[in-house]
């Protein structure tokens, strides 16, 4: 963290490094007037149906598909990222924005449960209430999947806070961009003003997560940015959940039985090269530690494999490319040895995507080759049989997602694996890398920490709701002081539980679907 | 925190201060042994079926249940509290453990979750897992509700995690008891050796809280101690979450029209007397501060009450009662007047109910009326007008429980007030007095900060389990691989959400009961 003040957020081209534009940094009090804002806006974007804020969230979500011809260009420009690969990204972001609708809607998140009374116990219910002024803290490495309107701000959203943005400074005008679409979007829709809101600048992000207006704080990004947010949020006097996700080295294991297979190494060596250079390596799902049977010969076919596919970018900022560069030569000088590498790094802030290797003996807690490096480079080390196996996955951090490549539904190491992997990890795959994460309702992004530093929550999937929310007992409450989810008549029409009983509501998926 | 190993918690008698007995506290192999044992437990007790641990817990159930002869007098010696409350108590500890075993037999806190493929996301299935050894802190006032085998121990059991509970010193002899029936039954029933663990001493607790094996901390107390455990949690290397509910002022406010009703000021005096003196106001849930319409007399009558009624009685420890006299002590140097009083302090610990009353105006942030002063002590506090209480209720913490006392069901104050009050507190009662949490479906006892470290969060009701485990998502995962909640046979017969739609179990509540 930095005292000086940022007057401008300067967006540069990654390709060249020169100066696209200069946005000014918010003011102290336009920062003051979008808390106040979100504040005033707290009550109503809470109470109002769920079917409306869904509404809102699908109006976001045609906003945002329908300006893609020039939030892409915009975001390419000072992002590097690619038309293809942001084009995909602005329908990936909207297709989210319209689960978080269709998981508001549908709203059993609220969690809304009755038990009336009994001769022992007094009539309780019991319902999840928004926490109020959200402050998001999009990424770096996903200007429109986890950015500005990304799944932090989607779900939010939908669990009924206003949301302030503190827009990430690798990308000012995709985020500036995304801001005046989504006010302009919200007004038009009729939401309350303050329902969203943007500011840029670090101090203020700070002075954010430090305002006693703000309830929780999403992030998604690096684990010295997140642990400082959150040690900033375990010094207010009163503390707020801090709900960040951040980049882990995601361990993948080849099973013996998976190197034995027919063109296995080639195989391997694609789906690798291909999973850690996607976006450059600029993925918190990065595959970063390749673990690999003794004497396959993977290593030499994955650097085979890179060399032949030669993947070239920049990184998103200039610091990146230096701490990647930094990140490879910590990892040489701490017993990893360069296999293969990309020859030349490509304009403006590339870098040379990198295979190295290390004996298993020094993945030893605190070493460095247990550290997350950002960028396009993965470790792979040999293990000799099950037990070193267990013994390396045993020291591992807990990590976003662990992989398992097999030889198909009978491997006999699968279940062994997927287990171990399970114990420090939110999500296990099997032969499929890791990289790419479906927002469906069974998924689970965060994991122990220090991948996440709340470990059962998660940023994407129908759960992330929740974090936005606590629950409220009401006892003995007469119908004219309950909240509509607790009424008796339903109106909101919920899936709830009545005395301990789960009730679907008719027309409603939950009771179409026979067991 | 001292620095000073105690070799001995001593049991005392409330009643006479004298020595019952010195039990000596755990030695270092002691817990040494304890957390060995909990490790080697932890993939047994997270795997058994459901159902199987509930069987556990209904043993240990009917095993309280069973020994109510010999633990009361037990408890009654060292704790003073009586006998018919502590019989009443065990009797509770007994039906919330059936309560949670059945909640773990039931299955939704496994929130399993099965999305199939489709041609844009792979097979993705989520459950809860458990995390492994919890140490529970139980709590002084309560030592079967919230004790040695209370909600804490049985909801963690019954999400899969063994439990290490470090005995409260203010009931030694209870706690010996209640862990060797534990372990007694627990080993009779079949349970893994270490799925239960009990260890003594300050220092061991807190070596408990800094232990790698240790994935979380249940507490039930004071904010002092519970913020202290909380903060050495956050100090580990790696953070685990403490979910520490804790004492607050619990406010309640009487509506104009309350008071207008016939016989209110004996009703309104009588109620608040047995509730703020019920356990000689050891109970985090003991209403702190009642709010009352201006020249009602509301104070005068509860003085009068408690006068007439007298209710007499030792606190649990030299210490609380010591710091039960200062705190009242500084209710009075902060601006608060004595109205009326229990003229003898009776044998012992024994202390004098306190009446106090204070102009609004001093109820100002930091001032030690918004602080809880534990025992038999609650502020009166008359406010002018509806405009007066919005600003007192705006100014208090985050508590465990607010309520309201209105006029019926159409008393036109109710609405704001419940809405009012929601918004800083877990569990908003009607009609009712604060003390006595039902262990039901849509209990919440978990406030906002500073009541509770994790406010959406509860010690009680169903949702406590939750706290003790974490979702895993598994991506493609071959059936050989899946945990048995997630195969596609259910062979635990659990309610789960498949492709979004919610999926209840043949024979199971969720099916019988039409909506």
């Amino acid at each position: 963290m930095t005292a000086i003040t940022m007057v401008s957020d300067l967006a540069l081209d990654p390709r060249t490094g020169e100066v696209v534009a200069a946005m000014p940094v918010s003011t102290p009090q336009h920062l003051a007037e979008t808390v106040a804002a979100a504040v005033l806006a707290t009550t109503a974007v809470g109470s109002v149906s769920p079917a409306a804020r869904a509404g809102w969230l699908e109006g976001l979500a045609n906003a945002v598909a329908g300006a893609v011809d020039t939030l892409v260009p915009t975001a390419d420009r000072e992002t590097g990222l690619g038309t293809a690969r942001l084009t995909a990204e602005v329908a990936r972001c909207a297709n989210q924005l319209r689960f978080y609708a269709a998981v508001c809607r549908e709203g059993s998140w609220l969690g809304a449960t009755i038990d009336h009374a009994t001769s022992d116990t007094p009539d309780l219910r019991r319902v999840a209430v928004p926490l109020g002024p959200v402050a998001v803290f999009g990424a770096s490495n996903f200007p429109f999947g986890f950015g500005t309107l990304g799944n932090d701000t989607g779900s939010a959203l939908a669990a009924g806070c206003p949301v302030i943005v503190k827009g990430h400074p690798a990308h000012p005008l995709t985020h500036a961009a995304l801001a005046d679409l989504a006010a302009s979007t919200l007004a038009e829709l009729g939401a309350p003003a303050g329902t969203f809101g943007a500011v840029t600048g670090l101090d203020n992000g700070r002075a954010l997560v430090l305002d006693d207006a703000i309830s929780a704080v999403a992030f998604t990004g690096s684990q010295a940015a997140g642990l400082s947010l959150w040690s900033l949020a375990q010094s207010r006097p009163r503390v707020i959940p801090v709900f960040a996700e951040m980049g882990t080295v995601n361990p993948v294991v080849v099973t013996p039985a998976a190197v034995a297979q027919p063109d296995a190494l080639a195989t391997l060596a694609k789906g690798s090269v291909q999973s850690f250079t996607l976006g450059m390596g600029q993925f918190c799902t990065k595959p970063g530690l390749l673990l690999v049977p003794a004497g396959a010969g993977v290593a030499p076919a994955v650097a085979a494999e890179l060399e032949a596919a030669s993947p070239r970018g920049p990184l998103l900022t200039a610091g990146m490319a230096r701490s990647y560069a930094e990140g490879v030569r910590t990892l040489q000088l701490s017993g990893a040895t360069l296999v293969g590498a990309v020859a030349e790094p490509g304009a403006g802030w590339g870098v040379c995507a990198t295979v190295l290797t290390a004996p298993a003996a020094r993945l030893v807690p605190g070493s460095p080759l247990l550290a997350e490096c950002f960028g396009p480079a993965i470790l792979v080390v040999e293990y000799a049989d099950d037990a070193e196996l267990t013994a390396i996955l045993d020291r591992l951090q807990g990590a976003l997602v662990g992989c398992v490549m097999t030889a198909g539904a009978d491997d006999p190491d699968a279940p062994a694996v997927v287990t171990s992997l399970a114990r420090f990890v939110g999500r296990v795959a099997v032969d499929a890398w890791p990289t790419g994460v479906a927002t469906t309702w069974a998924q689970q992004h965060g994991g122990p920490w220090p991948s996440t530093t709340v470990p059962a929550a998660t940023s994407v999937g129908a759960a992330a709701l929740a974090r936005f929310t606590r629950p409220v007992a009401f006892q003995n409450t007469p119908p004219t002081a309950l909240p509509p989810a607790l009424a008796d008549a339903n109106p909101w029409r919920l899936p709830r539980r009545v005395d301990g009983r789960f009730v679907p509501v008719p027309g409603r998926p939950g009771k179409k679907r026979a067991p």
